[in-house]
């Protein structure tokens, strides 16, 4: 495996390319200035790109170019960016910081931040057909790649997760409720986001199978980790305030099974994943590195 | 031309068959059953079906097979109900009632009426995709089908004009500004509705540019009739108040040039629009007559 250091530089070199691929893409945007303002408020200089940095990081290890993947990463993000806005609003979570500085409905008043959400999970569809039609890439592979992607975004996927959340809010649910809101409203893209990558290139049924349980795990690590956080956590680093799920009675690992045993299915996770990487050898010494990340991160 | 009852018999013929579609696709969800009862609510039997009857006519004047047809009507159905779901909630028009009975939010609270409108946005692509995957329609013309609906819907289509609209409340705008208004919030996806059919259809440049003009027309008619509707329409018949866009200061068309006025350039369209039919002859019949009944009709 690679040094820390050269990880934490390849990470920093990929959020860099996707930042500016999504600087891009959204400058693309210029009428209703108040839209297009809200929208690059929230997607533009924002977030730990973890969702694109996958896609792309899975597609590298079939050697596909990265102008191909690009469109799909910041698709990704965008449709990630969406569900954070609508997530904030006054009728669903009610926060007012995300990412360190105020939530959108916050700057923009809710009519808007509500329709920035709509544009931005129409313009992900339109960034990939867009970029589709004028490239290379077989539009078989794109079509599955949008098909994943809308798969793992509605009723089956983050709204689903969401809707479940929401309708848990102040109730005592079990452990398979929680998973079920855990694995739809965050894993869900997170496995989207590796599954487009394999789309996208010449992956096998086996590279399917490796890399959506590799998927899977860090998917459902990344939201105990999240809950964690938010007990552990400290708000400069966070960008939010902590301790909002205790006082929101939210269900959460550590509310339901414990601190201790939280991280221990955390540590579990990481290393079934990491275990699923074996095949790929030195290719997949980013992702290995990664899910290890995603496991200790501080925010 | 046919006589005026064949028209209506065809009609209601068409709008059946898209009831039973939405039907079968919609009944597929079931979990979370709050969201999916919410996207159902809105959905199904309910609305004239305007959008998917013009895709399913345009497409039938090329003799393309109503099964390519079907899915493409049904998720355009979907995008147009999820904007009316968010377009009535308190944050934007905030109104109680819709299509005759309370809007969706008022029934199922506005957390789970935000997500079943993401959902339903969402779903509309997921539809698309699977069904073009699994059939025998080329891949090219689903995703210029895909592209041209999320080009039409976001940022410079109905998102677009949504912002404009609330933007320009209890302000006073010029005719071009209400132009704007009309033709993305409302016109975009009428004309999306029409390419989608030449797109999945046999049709040459001069067809895109003969039925891109009547799309057009037709789209900004439409909303014009809505306009005149307020003020001369009944409750019974139109399943909402009347009256509403004056006591909100809404800039219309009556309220911009007079009644009379209005009403010559809701003729001129139509006209126009027809006209524009005249390479099909009686192929067209059937988008002849709905021309004018869309200039006519009382809800």
């Amino acid at each position: 495996m690679k040094r820390n250091s050269d990880f934490f530089k390849e990470l920093e070199e990929k959020k860099i390319l996707v930042d500016n691929a999504i600087n891009y893409y959204f400058s693309k945007y210029s009428f209703p200035k108040e839209l297009c303002d809200s929208m690059r408020y929230s997607i533009v200089d924002s977030g730990k790109r973890i969702r694109p940095i996958l896609t792309l990081s899975t597609a590298e290890i079939f050697d596909t170019p990265i102008d191909i993947v690009m469109p799909f990463a910041v698709a990704i993000e965008a449709i990630h960016t969406y569900t954070l806005i609508h997530d904030d609003l006054p009728a669903m979570d009610n926060d007012d910081f995300r990412r360190g500085k105020p939530t959108n409905h916050k700057v923009f008043g809710e009519a808007i931040a509500i329709l920035a959400g709509d544009a931005l999970l129409t313009e992900a569809f339109n960034i990939m057909t867009e970029e589709t039609i004028n490239k290379k890439i077989t539009f078989k592979k794109a079509l599955l790649a949008i098909n994943e992607i809308s798969k793992r975004c509605g009723v089956n996927g983050v709204v689903g997760g969401q809707v479940v959340d929401i309708l848990s809010e102040n109730k005592k649910i079990d452990l398979t409720t929680l998973e079920y809101i855990h694995t739809h409203k965050t894993g869900a893209l997170i496995l989207a986001s590796i599954k487009v990558g394999l789309y996208l290139s010449k992956a096998t049924k086996r590279d399917f199978k490796n890399l959506t349980k590799y998927g899977e795990c860090i998917g459902l690590a990344f939201q105990i980790m999240d809950d964690i956080l938010d007990i552990e956590g400290d708000f400069k680093k966070l960008g939010k305030k902590t301790g909002a799920d205790i006082s929101k009675n939210k269900n959460t690992y550590p509310s339901l099974i414990g601190l201790a045993r939280s991280k221990e299915i955390l540590k579990d996770l990481t290393d079934t994943a990491i275990d699923n990487l074996k095949p790929y050898g030195e290719k997949a010494n980013f992702l290995r590195n990664f899910a290890l990340y995603l496991s200790s991160r501080q925010n």
